[in-house]
C-alpha cells in the first residue's frame, strides 16, 4: 500500500547531519510553513531513537547552568545532545534575550550538540506541538538525547511532560518554606527531583522533605522519584543526576512504562491535531454557515445558553465519531 | 418553542443575592459538578449586565493592592463589584495561601462585594472556561463590574483576554529596561496600561516610553491604550485608572467594538466547548474503536506519521462539519 516515495532532499540532508538544513527546517516548523510537512513525514520513520528529557523548574534555580553541566557529562561520554530552550511564556518577560545569550555559549563548534531557543508564544497549535516536532527533527538528525529546558510556568511545563519520557524538576534549598505549600501538581510532573545550588544552606532539609513527600505515594506506575542534590558551582552531583535519569529510563524499559507512555503521547498528539483542525473549521463555519450563525445569534441575544448551543453542534457531529 | 420551565430554586436564590448559594454554586462550577449545569442555564438569560475587566501583570507589581484601591473607588460610587483572583498557574508557587489571605481582607461584611480566589490548575476545560462561568454567576448575582485579577503568566492572561471586555496591564517603573524587550504580545493584551508604584523613580520615563509604543500603532479597532500612572501607597491615580477603563468601555459602545467583541468571545467559547468534547470522545475511541486503534498502532510503529493519521481522522469527520 505505502509504496516508497523518493525522500525530499532536505530529509536526506538532516539524516546526513547537515546543520544548516536542520536549522532552516526548525525555523519552518516554528513558523508553521507547510513546506516542512513532507520533510517531517519522510523523517518520521527515522525517529524514535532519541530520549526526550524535560528539565523544568522556577526562574532562578539555575536550570541553564545545570543543562550546561549535564551537557559536559554527556559529551564526555560521546552522547550526542540536542537542546531545546523554551523561553518564558509571559509576554512580560524578555526571555529571548537570555535565550540568545545561551545559544552562543552552547553552540561553540561541537558537532555533537545542537541548541535551539524558542519563544513560547505565537505557535499555531501551541508551544508543546512545536517542541515535539523540533525534538523529532533532532532525533532524526541523530541526537541520542534531547534536553527540553522550560521555565516553570505551569501550563507549558505540564504540556512538555507530554513530550518527554523523563522529567526532571529543579528546585533550590531556599525554596524551603515554599516547598511546604507546593501543589500536588509538582509530583505529577517529576520523575526526578534535583536540589540545585546544594552548596547553599538548607539543601539537606529540602532534600529530606522532598524525599518524605515522594515516599508517601509512589506514582501509579510504581516509580518513586529520587531526589538528587547537585551544585553546578562546585561541579558536584551532576553525574548522579544523570544516573537518576538513566535509572528512570531503565525503569520504563523494564516494564510496561515505555509502551504506555508512548501510546499516551501519541494519543494526545492525535487528539490535539484533530481537535485543532476541527476548531479552526468550526470557527469558520460559525461565520459562514446559516444554521450555525443562527445558533450563535441566539447565544448573543441570550435566548440560548452557550452550553446548549455547543451540545447541539456536538450532537450533530457525534455519530461520525 | 422554548416553553418556560420553572427556574431551579438555586437560580432564583442567586438572583435574590443569596451569597451562600452563590458560593456553593461557584464551588460546583469549579469542581465540574454537572448539577450546576441546569442552574447556569436558567441564569444565562439574566446575564450580560456586568462588565468584565481583567487586571493583569507580572508578580510583584502590586495588582492586589490596586484591585483593593479600585474596589474603594467603585464602592464609593455604589457600584457592585465581583472579584475573581486567579492564582498563579505554576505548580511551583504556593499561590493559594496568598489567595486565602486576600479573600479575608476583601470579603469584610460589604454586601456589594464578592471575592473569590481560584487556583488556576485542575479545571476541566481550563481555567479560562471556569473563570468565564464564575464571572457569569457574579453577573447574574447582580454585580455591575467583575474584576478578574490574573498573575502575568502568559497563556492564562491571553485567555482571560477572551473573557474581559477591558484588560488593564499593570507594570511598575523599575521594569524600565525590561520594558524595552517586552514582546508585542503585551500590546495585544492591553486596552489600558497602568504604571503602578508611580511614587518610585523612573515612572515618568516608563510612562513616556509606553505611550510612544502605543502611539506607534493604534489597534485594529482604532483604540490607543492610554497609560495611567498611579500609586496605591499615595492613593493617587486610582480614579484616573478607572476613568480610563470607562473610556474604553464607552469606546466599545460608541462603535462596532462591543458587538464584535461579544461575538468573538461567544465563538471562541463554542469552539472550545465543542472541541473539548470531541477531544474527550476521540481519546476514548482511540482506545475502543478498532480502526482508530489500528491507525494509532501504525503511528506507534512509525509506519504512519501522526500528521497523516490525524488528517485521515479529520477527513472522516470533516464533511459533517
Amino acid at each position: 500500500m505505502t509504496g516508497r516515495r523518493p525522500e525530499p532532499p532536505e530529509a536526506r540532508a538532516v539524516q546526513a547531519r547537515d546543520r544548516r538544513v536542520l536549522a532552516r527546517l526548525i525555523s519552518m516548523v516554528e513558523n508553521g510553513d507547510p513546506r516542512a510537512r513532507p520533510i517531517q513525514k519522510a523523517l518520521y520513520p527515522h525517529t524514535g531513537h532519541a530520549r526526550i528529557v524535560g528539565i523544568t523548574g522556577p526562574l532562578g534555580v539555575g536550570k541553564s547552568s545545570l543543562v550546561n553541566a549535564l551537557l559536559g557529562v554527556l559529551r564526555a561520554r560521546g552522547v550526542r545532545v540536542g537542546i531545546i530552550g523554551v523561553d518564558p511564556t509571559s509576554p512580560f518577560s524578555g526571555g529571548s534575550v537570555l535565550g540568545d545569550r545561551i545559544r552562543i555559549d552552547r553552540a561553540g563548534g561541537d558537532e555533537g550538540v545542537f541548541f535551539r531557543s524558542m519563544a513560547s508564544r505565537g505557535h499555531t497549535g501551541g508551544i508543546a506541538a512545536t517542541t515535539r516536532e523540533v525534538a523529532r527533527l533532532l532525533d532524526a538528525f541523530g541526537m541520542d538525547i534531547v534536553l527540553v529546558e522550560t521555565v516553570g510556568s505551569g501550563q507549558v511545563d505540564v504540556e512538555i511532560r507530554r513530550i518527554a519520557s523523563t522529567s526532571v524538576v529543579v528546585l533550590v534549598p531556599h525554596l524551603g518554606d515554599g516547598v511546604q505549600s507546593l501543589k500536588a501538581g509538582l509530583f505529577e510532573i517529576a520523575d526526578v527531583f534535583t536540589i540545585n545550588k546544594a552548596d547553599l544552606p538548607g539543601a539537606d532539609g529540602a532534600a529530606r522533605y522532598l524525599s518524605e513527600m515522594t515516599a508517601l505515594g509512589a506514582g501509579p506506575d510504581g516509580w518513586t522519584p529520587p531526589v538528587v542534590q547537585c551544585s553546578t558551582v562546585e561541579g558536584r552531583g551532576i553525574e548522579d543526576l544523570w544516573k537518576a535519569v538513566e535509572a528512570h529510563e531503565a525503569f520504563l524499559d523494564s516494564g510496561p512504562g515505555r509502551a504506555r507512555g508512548e501510546e499516551a503521547r501519541a494519543r494526545a498528539e492525535i487528539v490535539d491535531r484533530v481537535t485543532g483542525r476541527i476548531g479552526l473549521r468550526l470557527d469558520g463555519l460559525l461565520e459562514e454557515n446559516r444554521e450555525l450563525r443562527e445558533l450563535l445569534g441566539q447565544v448573543l441575544d441570550r435566548s440560548l445558553d452557550p452550553g446548549t448551543a455547543s451540545d447541539r453542534i456536538y450532537a450533530a457531529l457525534r455519530h461520525r465519531l
